[in-house]
């Protein structure tokens, strides 16, 4: 099913932006990346895979959105509330659309600044010769910083939205659940991560854009690796961390599993990370900041060469705040977030564990179905 | 298995890339992107997923490429032929590596051109602020276009490459043989989708980055579009276009199958579907160009909204050269590219096809298993 909510929603979106757009003084938004196009549009397609071509959505100080693009996409923006769609045939050697964009950004706006994604996590989907070109074609108009305004938007998610990511999460909790068929002592861990995305799959998620983990003795070197042919053995400990889409909507979670037995060390990282994630639960209230929540994870695991302990989720497998000391972003009902401690065990291994939840009045609710304090042995 | 080539391979790469450095008069190059990183280093990780932290190459004029990169990605990159690895702890508000990758870049070459991928195709994966804030860091420095050195280079592929590619493209030909398990009169669209990625997982896919299609009467309306619940009916035409994954390279191709009938509006486009195939085979000899291939499809076929009858492929879905009168690129032995015409049939409604050859001294070989020239009926 495509993901498209009501037109209401994104009218809603638009209207929220224009009216910070009003506060920072930009005449126009322009955006390039598949999140902040699809926030406003509902434009979802797998093709952004291919680099090949730009697309262009510029939101204007009144009115809707509009749509810069490639003809190859008219069909399917045709199919959002979007009206106003302009196309080219691309990808065109010379002028890949930008002169069409500076058309259409001197009819929206004569002058004035355009904001874009600026800072951390973004950048401009675009050729750097291109951005220059289109500088240059529009000497009346400043291009410059969004003040994070679509960023910021897209951290509060609506119902519809966290409803998405809690089936995201369902499906994922239901193919952990049969990690046990699929994995065992002797089998290789590339099996084990090709027969996992095929139990994704097979419990509802439309595709799987991010698998990682691992396997090694009391633990893993590293949690991004892709997997080597290197069967499992008696000790290890095996990790998947599955990104899995449901509806453009990620989940974002992992487990562990104990392959034969369980060492002491093992069972006592696993009892310390969930003493951690539910820490971070408690902690994780409107009000307070992503540095309370790191703080209260902090004091039971301490520190991650992961750089976090959490971040946020939603249309992307991980954005917005990060759970580390120097992000001071106030929680508000609506944020989703994953909790992502992890501890060390020996020789330079490493345990992590994740669970999703979204902020609400009066507490967190967990949507990754919560772990328990004992690994399971399989 | 992990796609890592023997150091030489990289070695080469980087002395080619080096050489035309000198000739443009280049102290550095700046890569930020996933294939361009890959391509000097061998590292490989879905964890590109996540947009929140930058990753930096530095090419220097002389030497091995230098990693400039979060800490959650050090033991991986430690695993490749990189020994020079800079690390900080991403994501970090305020300076997110700018510092690190400034001083690395003032370390290698205290002045002078620093280029980075400025065309078609390309993007700078940092935000538009940091990449302010570096530019200002190194006044002794300009950025400005590598000339297209990086994304040239990659276009033609080693043997180890094409190797790759040949066997996704075989694990593809099996998914697709295995379509008719899968889908038949009253399969949900939605459904198919999901048990096509399962059986390219199972035929031994590393991971299904990319799957479209469509199905309706006689053709479809778009080819990017996600798959409905609406299920399959007679007459209808179903397509499946698959980009999957083989240690690191993609194949790129889809396949039609006639749902309980083929009418002949529909096997007449197959016919001339095959035959604009068959005229871009012949057409894509070392010395001819993408246009020359362009033209010999087009005679046939006629042109198309997709504004290509064809790309390239590689590390990337789509990479390089594009079939259409303005592409003048010649072909070379070791390009690997696609065939991908399409026709109208009626309503409104179109047949694609695609095929992958890699361009070989005497004759382009064909990759993907050739099609027939009659739609297969389900």
């Amino acid at each position: 099913m495509v993901a498209v909510f009501e037109p209401s929603e994104y009218q809603a979106r638009t209207s929220r932006a224009q009216e910070l757009m009003g506060q920072h003084g930009l005449v126009a938004m322009l955006l390039t990346c598949e999140a902040d196009v699809r926030y406003y549009t509902g434009y979802l397609t797998r093709f952004w895979e291919s680099p090949s071509r730009p697309w262009f959505l510029v939101v204007p100080a009144i009115g809707k959105p509009v749509a810069v693009i490639p003809s190859i996409g008219a069909a399917l923006m045709g199919q959002t509330w979007i009206d106003d769609i302009r196309t080219w045939a691309a990808p065109q050697p010379g002028d890949d659309g930008v002169s069409l964009l500076a058309d259409t950004l001197r009819d929206l706006a004569p002058s004035g600044n355009i904001g874009l994604p600026y800072q951390l996590e973004s950048h401009l989907r675009m050729p750097l010769g291109d951005y220059a070109a289109l500088q240059a074609a529009l000497p009346d108009h400043s291009f410059g910083t969004d003040h994070g305004i679509t960023a910021d938007l897209r951290q509060v998610k609506s119902e519809a939205e966290i409803a998405k990511i809690a089936t995201a999460c369902t499906i994922a909790g239901k193919a952990f659940a049969d990690v046990p068929t699929i994995a065992t002592i002797g089998t290789p861990l590339s099996d084990v991560f090709r027969n996992f995305q095929r139990l994704c799959l097979q419990h509802g998620a439309d595709w799987v854009p991010y698998l990682a983990g691992g396997a090694d003795q009391a633990g893993y070197c590293d949690v991004i690796s892709p997997a080597s042919d290197a069967p499992l053995q008696e000790g290890d400990v095996l990790m998947l961390d599955t990104g899995l889409i449901h509806d453009g909507y990620f989940c974002d979670y992992d487990r562990n599993f104990a392959v034969g037995r369980a060492s002491a060390v093992v069972q006592q990282a696993q009892h310390q990370l969930m003493e951690a994630c539910a820490a971070g639960l408690e902690a994780a209230q409107p009000g307070a900041t992503a540095a309370d929540v790191y703080h209260a994870m902090h004091a039971i695991v301490g520190g991650s060469d992961a750089g976090r302990l959490g971040h946020g989720l939603g249309m992307q497998l991980t954005e917005g705040l990060s759970l580390i000391a120097e992000d001071h972003t106030v929680l508000k009902a609506g944020m989703v977030i994953t909790l992502e401690p992890s501890v060390a065990t020996q020789n330079g291994r490493l345990i992590v564990h994740e669970e999703n939840i979204v902020i609400r009045e009066g507490g967190a609710q967990i949507l990754s179905p919560w772990s328990k304090p004992e690994l399971e042995v399989i």
